[in-house]
């Protein structure tokens, strides 16, 4: 079973010695199709900065392509030596991404391993290494999928929030990987796409990667999930999460919270999807994980003219936290987590 | 007691004969306060129809005089035909506004009441009239803020939703006119304003008005509303209403019935704000409330610029029906009912 997304997000176009990292440009969704073709490292440092390339897989499997990039202009006595400075510039430009740290000192090692061989073969091995960075993520995103689908297959309605999809990962997603296995299946479904303020990755990202799979996406303004699952238009609710703490407690974008506590109000299953990555297990509840705060302006100027008063104040916390006793299940590429409790945590992901 | 609101959204200035209406410019709000001086009947529909005054209560005021401001290009015999003619025209502007068609049949039969006098004298019993239609709004706005205060008073943190505030009437509000009467009296809270996608009245206009009266506002988006309830940072909610049932389900802007379920899973009291000229006891239950529909372009195209994929669905119901089971209390310029039932509500409103 092989399930693509509509849209590559990102591709290592020709060989390991001339070929390039090409980069779906997510800052012009959902308007325009246009991508970047990154034959220095400086273009890949660039994309990652200025999120042409977003999601922590996605980030992830960008870095390692990038760390084959930069060994292009590298050679001689030093190139070890100049590719870990290649690393440190790579991992630059998205300092808190975990992903992006693992994946350059994994295809780091892999180069690492191989001192003495020619150049070539170094670069040639590099590659492989990112290649497998790559198919490893389309693999747990297809495994997400596959303990995800029977769920979609019993629904005719989903809702889902902000964007854990294809756009995020080198796979189907995470919360619409079951989505996308489903309607290969020829399950016919609707998923209700929450805009997801402010800065509206719902409308952006979600909504038009579903729509450019076939799959019929119904765009709505975060305040109508309630409405729309009183109408009884939705019979699921799957999310994504960036951090999830030892005893279930899911880290996710903001607004998430409130869409669980609309989800149980109307015994409706809530289920978030993430790999096992995700889970940290050294942290005990969701109240032991950071919140950030963001800026006034996304708020007051996210749609390229203000919105609201001058000088108003603001509260904008980026995430918020859902209880575990919120959540229905938490589906990984390892199998479904549920209930949601510490001990059926470790024993799916055996840990 | 006499509490006024920072600005001024109408106001009749001169007298009957030379007079005119001010009007505040709500489409500049919040960048700009600009005012719209109201000379002929033909600037006062324009105004009422592109919502440079807006809300119900308002909008009847603002007609009451209008059909001043009418009789001021008419005189002779047909004078009162003429009237008739202007109130018809007047009432174009916004058909469905019920408030316009009962302001402009008042002033006009009182109108009606003085033939045989001077035309003159006519003009200023109809100003008279529309000064008690103006007054007897303020008065509404004045009671329920004073029926609403002493919940103010117990709270620190309040949330609304939308806009009916000072802005949408010739007073001090429905929702904000007990946190005006309040904050007149000393009393220090927040109120968070959720911003009321897709249109942003929440943002535009409450978060400006409360501001302005040196009320300490914090501007959300509207799925940061589940998160300021968890964090405590809210003991009361209060919204106003466009049509509530014999049952006392109250339809509202769309998003405040998933406020309704966020109040009752935090254990938060959750009132409607509304003067007993929003009741509709004709109507048994919110289940025969109609709900408009609104155009795509209100989600996808509200700020500006295009912010969704072309051509993607979307569902925008512009209202939504809070079930009276959801409500702690509907407070009225007749008092507060509570329990919401059908009962208490004509014991209370007296009918």
């Amino acid at each position: 079973m092989n399930i693509k997304p509509a849209v590559k997000v990102l591709e290592w176009v020709g060989d390991a010695g001339e070929g390039y990292l090409r980069l779906l440009d997510q800052t012009l969704l959902p308007l325009e199709q246009a991508y970047v073709d990154c034959q220095d490292v400086r273009t890949v440092h660039d994309s990652i900065r200025r999120l042409v390339v977003r999601g922590a897989p996605a980030i992830g499997v960008a870095a390692g392509y990038g760390m084959v990039v930069a060994s292009q202009a590298i050679d001689g006595d030093e190139f070890i030596l100049s590719l870990e400075d290649a690393g440190e510039y790579l991992k630059s430009s998205r300092p808190t991404a975990v992903n992006l740290e693992w994946a350059v000192g994994r295809v780091l090692a892999r180069a690492r391993k191989a001192t003495g061989e020619k150049t070539e073969t170094i670069r040639e091995m590099m590659l492989d290494e990112a290649r497998q960075i790559h198919a490893q993520d389309e693999a747990m995103c297809l495994a997400i999928g596959q303990e995800a689908a029977g769920l979609i297959e019993r629904s005719t309605g989903v809702l889902t929030h902000c964007n854990a999809g294809a756009l995020a990962t080198a796979g189907i997603g995470t919360a619409t990987a079951g989505m996308y296995v489903a309607h290969a299946s020829g399950k016919v479904f609707t998923v209700y796409c929450d805009e997801t303020r402010p800065l509206l990755q719902g409308s952006r990202l979600t909504a038009w990667e579903l729509t450019q799979a076939g799959i019929d996406a119904v765009l709505i303004t975060d305040n109508m999930a309630a409405v729309v699952m009183r109408e009884g238009r939705v019979d699921l609710v799957i999310v994504g999460a960036d951090r999830i703490a030892a005893n279930g407690d899911a880290a996710n974008k903001i607004g998430t919270y409130g869409v669980a506590v609309l989800a149980r109000h109307h015994n409706i299953p809530m289920y978030v999807a993430a790999p096992h990555s995700t889970f940290d297990l050294n942290i005990a509840s969701g109240a032991d994980i950071p919140i950030e705060l963001r800026s006034s302006e996304e708020i007051t100027e996210g749609f390229g003219k203000r919105t609201a008063p001058r000088d108003v104040k603001t509260y904008s916390p980026a995430f918020d936290v859902t209880p575990a006793g919120l959540l229905t299940g938490i589906i990984t590429e390892r199998g479904i987590i549920s209930p949601v409790n510490e001990s059926n945590i470790r024993k799916v992901l055996g840990l």
